[in-house]
């Protein structure tokens, strides 16, 4: 798109400092970064691959940031954007990366880590250093990635326009009597074609296979009367698409018709409720509300909802229970669905933010139940 | 490839049955086990995507395997080869997964946990069940996927000569002229059309690039007088392929050339130390003398290998400080890399397996200096 810049180092220098900032005033030492979506936010640095050798990114509030990599992996890490603004230091295969950590971390410190570090860093924290505690990102500092700036929300709008411009050509290909992988490939090659870089998910469950809402695609051949659950996404820019429409084979059944209503009437309904300041379960329980009145609430088996930014899976996540107000910025998904076991699904969802006005789509094609061929 | 056969309920029940035995032998409870290569290799399970929701698999000796998964994920978990032989127990958005998970483990059991489990989980087990405690399996069970049956050493024996093949048909292709990426995408290419169902890594290093040894393929036109670092690998039938061969545009100069037999002859006479009862450490070390012997010691700047399996890096080790012994069935990279900053970089590699009488390479193609066009 134009007018879509690179992030900066003085963006990342910025994400950083915020961060230490946000650390030090819920009463932490600081935040440990390991590879992630939450390295990738704060300093723009992805290793080729996570694995078992320890990447560190420290913020303490008042320091320098720092970040500890691998000896072999240090050309890469210079490379980042926001390396620049971070004090760079390195442990070689052979050495205890753990005690080339305790230079960066404080002794009796209690820090925010990275949800998806790996349980072999945290232990090795832990014995290295038995007066440091740790909590979750996602429990400490929930908001830290949550609320997109107007550049990041220019991500996700048009990453969105893409899925959405996927979704448009995949209703004119062949349905019936193609393998859901073949369509499955259809619409990653489409994602890809319409500028994203990344394909992370491109789920077609046809008829019964749509009922199993983490069912990606498989050899099942799609025949006419198939409702047919297509949800896709992956990455653009950096950011996140991830949108799901139902459509149908041929002419669908009164039922059919009927579950595809009452799950765009709840989408509809939970779109409709967002504003700053509503608890997130709400948008969750007013979609729930609707499917539930209509009797069909037990088949209603997930959230509606979870934040999207750099990866399509963040706080804030829109389920019972999460009781901390939405803000405008927060970009999130509600996709409520109805899966009848054996028989079929239907699940419809957009990408959401909230303004000071209520909820903006960052996806626009119609929820209408398309029928394709 | 003819000959390999999936493997069974039961293969995976022994499995799980050994790993339960051997945390017992190691004074454990049992063992915690997250998505990821563990899960693949005890129960033949990989959920869609590996996300913030908790799925994990209990061992405990005299103990049913019992796993917990998120419920919409259920029907997947279900149809996994191995969740036959598996209680099936399951959670519900809304729900606290470390409730859940209480039923699971005992009050003050010690586990061993997968190394790459989400730290936000492990911190969840910990605060819920405070009496428990872990460490990682690279830790305490080093040995639970380090020795490879019959029917793993076919697969990786298929994965190598799938690796050995692309290399074949790599050396045919245009360097020069041509950016990295684009050979990084015919070596992909191949791969996959020689059986690999995952592409993992193809390192396409040329010129300066091949001193990063952690370097993709980026951007670089190869030039005529590049050298040219090669590492490639992924899944075949579910085992890893990992094979680096240093290759010349044109005619190397007597420096490039020198450098690259003092790799050869450090691969070489590290394969030759292998044998049942040596220490791991032991084959860094032959390799490294060599190098060291001949002045480039400080541009060696990894270990000197890594287990091969389910996944390309795992136990054991061919590093400084692992002084566990060598088994037969064990199978490794041999690795050896000399990496001169702003120059080139020369690495030779191959995955090599531990019989009774000494090594066995499972990739097989010759390691001297081919020049490509």
């Amino acid at each position: 798109m134009a007018g879509i810049q690179p992030f900066t180092r003085e963006d990342y220098a910025a994400r950083m400092a915020r961060a230490a900032e946000e650390a030090a005033a819920a009463g932490l030492a600081g935040v440990v970064v390991t590879p992630g979506p939450d390295l990738v936010y704060l300093c723009g640095y992805q290793p080729t691959a996570i694995t078992e050798r320890l990447t560190m990114l420290v913020l303490s509030a008042g320091e320098e940031p720092q970040m500890l990599v691998p000896v072999l992996e240090r050309p890469d890490a210079e490379t980042a954007e926001g390396a620049g603004a971070v004090l760079l230091t390195d442990w070689t295969d052979g050495q205890d990366p753990y005690n080339a950590a305790i230079g960066l971390l404080r002794p009796e410190g209690r820090y925010g880590i990275s949800d998806s570090a790996w349980a072999m860093h945290l232990l090795g924290f832990q014995r290295t250093l038995p007066g440091t505690a740790y909590a979750s990102l996602t429990d400490v500092l929930p908001m830290l990635r949550a609320v997109k700036d107007e550049h990041e929300l220019a991500r996700l709008a048009a990453a969105g326009a893409a899925a959405d411009a996927a979704y448009g050509d995949i209703l004119k290909v062949r349905f019936a009597g193609r393998r859901e992988t073949e369509v499955a490939g259809d619409l990653a090659d489409l994602l890809v074609s319409y500028g994203h870089s990344q394909v992370d998910f491109t789920v077609v469950g046809s008829g019964p296979n749509g009922a199993n809402p983490h069912h990606e695609a498989g050899e099942r051949t799609i025949a006419d009367g198939d409702m047919v659950v297509l949800d896709f996404g992956g990455l653009k820019d950096g950011y996140g698409s991830d949108t799901t429409r139902t459509v149908h084979v041929g002419e669908p059944s009164d039922e059919e018709r009927k579950v595809h209503d009452i799950v765009r009437e709840a989408q509809q309904t939970a779109f409709e409720a967002v504003r700053p300041g509503i608890a997130c379960q709400e948008i969750d329980r007013v979609a729930r509300k609707v499917i539930t009145d209509a009797g069909y609430g037990e088949y209603f088996i997930h959230r509606v909802g979870h934040g999207i930014g750099v990866t399509t899976h963040e706080p804030p996540y829109m389920v019972e229970g999460e009781e901390r107000p939405i803000v405008p910025g927060m970009c999130f998904s509600i996709e409520p669905g109805i899966y009848l076991p054996g028989r079929f699904g239907v699940r419809i969802e957009d990408i959401v933010t909230c303004t000071a006005e209520g909820g903006r789509r960052l996806n626009g094609t119609p929820h209408e139940m398309r029928l394709v061929g």
